[in-house]
């Protein structure tokens, strides 16, 4: 049996994204900027993804930028913004559990000559938004904040942080990153009260090197790349078609049954945390969020029950497993006050609609199978 | 019947690209910083590609950086090097007739402090290299030159560029643009003395949303994209793991029988070429390299003549049609000394392996039955 339990890292696509990607990279393979129908044919695959997600980010046409990752997105957002208001303030306040595409950014701009405040959330990874409120001064210019975390599931009070930011009565760009959240809880900006708001498409069974940032109309941003003025100059560069119709087609199958697809997931994350919990010595560090489960495992470090675990056909992450290979202490485990003890321990399980709850019961079998053998052998 | 004579716009990938890609998304689909075999089986599709890249280019591992497009490996040339040398110089030179993925890039960093000198080229297109020598100053940085103009084919000096950079005695970075060289011309960036080289994947069928950057070793470059820290921190994101096994699926069959292919490429263009200059009042503006022609019908704007040939399945370009569908006067046509009036009837026919003879013959047969009908009317 394979069991892939990694969703929160990458997924497998839709069999409708690959076959979409296939017609345009071998049928409608044109360049949009070309005048003839060949461009016009692939500037409407385009047209087609922009229109799935209007509607579902209940949006603007002219407010997507499609990119390459959300990675790209992220940075976008985050140095685009610093660049286009540098000379109004240096200030930007995030958390101290984002992920590395806006932690990296975040050390970047502070060598630049930005200054950064971290906000440490509470023991369930949530951010307090007075905190927030706090921090703000007449020198911030942006405040970045995830709207669920990618190790522990913490879904943040993002609606709350928006509101504080419209009473200070400043001119303040406020940064969503929904790269975890697209696809598994309601995503509206308007709603939420975002001026950005950063998505990664590999991660609703899209392609990889798909994801777009949506950019509130009149939000200030200076481009990341430039050329042929693709994208109303914000984002210069052929446009991946096949990549952007195969984002369109996840996500117009994401949002059919949304409700059902992720109270599914919920169920079978829940289900799974019910069942390794109730093993002895396994704690569950899970927040709100419905497809991540955070668990740590009393006397077996992260990598050898990720081992253990992949010889038998599952496959799980170690730490947010987003960022390339390294060993480097989870930051949300620290901020959450786990000892390093605990957060050597700890794994990551994140599920998708294609999992069920017979996989959760041959992982739970084969769980309860090897760690026994693995404390016996790590400890011994 | 349907011709396609855009091929330096986007090419068709080839289906062994697309069986590649296909089999990477539904299958191995996992993230190459995962730690279990998804992970691992993800890395391998990428280290394939940087080994037919390498015998290729004949140059190390790590000396590849993937991005998303040419556009992205030409911004990350330019601001990389201006970044990481901005103490050492503020001065880059460039020419009048690059793509505007430098273009655009330059006046960015003009904006940023920096000082740009453009070569103009002689009336073939061609930039002299002693132009370049001139220009050097104890400020010089980094120089930047495409190798094939995309627009009239010019094959530019850049091995005598880079001797005279050398020459100079002088910390100069030499960036080469390859994105229309790469996969018709021979690029060996030690052959031709180049730090940087730009390469895109869709010219040379392979996938939208691929490209690299050739870093030689010890070059000094910033990212431009912060995070997880892939591709040892130059380029963080999630890799595209099917896009860049469409690439080296695309490399691969591009250089079997390379010599061959290109030299077909070539005998249709110049076919081309020979039979339409044949007809009246029909001028050629084509350079060098083997898969351009730029083609002036005088009296016939160029919009017009394309739109002609679209409505009988002939595919062209009017102007590079590499920039979002936005009429600007060639740079290029016009630093080789045409007229507004000879700019304004210019169009580019750009050929591709997958081209034949007969196609040539029924484009011939088609303009010659269209030419003196357009003449008449837009004349008239």
């Amino acid at each position: 049996m394979e069991v892939y339990f990694d969703n929160s890292a990458t997924t497998r696509v839709y069999p409708e994204v690959a076959d979409i990607m296939v017609k345009v990279m071998t049928e409608d393979y044109g360049n949009p900027s070309s005048l003839h129908m060949m461009g016009v044919r692939a500037e409407n695959y385009i047209k087609e993804t922009t229109k799935e997600l209007t509607g579902v980010l209940k949006c603007r046409d002219d407010e997507i930028i499609y990119t390459s990752c959300g990675t790209e997105s992220n940075n976008l957002a985050i140095i685009g913004t610093a660049l286009a208001k540098r000379r109004k303030g240096k200030s930007i306040i995030t958390t101290s559990v984002e992920h590395a595409s806006v932690r990296a950014v975040m050390e970047f701009l502070e060598k630049e000559g930005f200054d950064i405040t971290y906000i440490d959330p509470d023991k369930n990874g949530k951010i307090d938004p007075k905190d927030v409120q706090n921090a703000i001064t007449d020198d911030t210019i942006l405040i970045s904040c995830m709207m669920i975390n990618n190790e522990i599931g913490a879904v943040q009070p993002v609606e709350e942080i928006s509101r504080i930011i419209k009473n200070s009565k400043k001119d303040i760009v406020f940064h969503v990153d929904a790269i975890q959240s697209f696809g598994k809880i309601p995503v509206i900006p308007a709603r939420i009260g975002a001026d950005l708001v950063s998505v990664s498409g590999h991660k609703i069974h899209g392609p990889k090197g798909s994801g777009f940032l949506y950019v509130k109309k009149g939000t200030l941003l200076r481009p990341l790349l430039y050329g042929g003025g693709q994208q109303r100059n914000m984002r210069s560069g052929t446009e991946n078609v096949p990549a952007i119709a195969g984002l369109g087609a996840a996500v117009k199958k994401t949002f059919e049954d949304f409700d059902a697809k992720t109270s599914h997931i919920r169920t079978v994350r829940d289900d799974f945390v019910k069942k390794v919990t109730s093993l002895t010595d396994v704690v569950s560090h899970s927040q709100d969020a419905p497809h991540i489960a955070s668990i740590g495992f009393t006397g077996v470090r992260a990598e050898v029950m990720l081992h253990a675990l992949e010889e038998r056909g599952i496959y799980i992450s170690s730490g947010s497993a987003c960022s390339s290979n390294k060993k480097s202490v989870s930051r949300t485990l620290q901020s959450i006050g786990l000892s390093d003890a605990e957060i050597e321990c700890t794994v990551r399980f994140s599920f998708g609609e294609e999992n069920t709850i017979d996989e959760v019961d041959y992982a739970i079998g084969v769980i309860l199978e090897i760690l026994p053998i693995l404390r016996h052998y790590t400890r011994g």
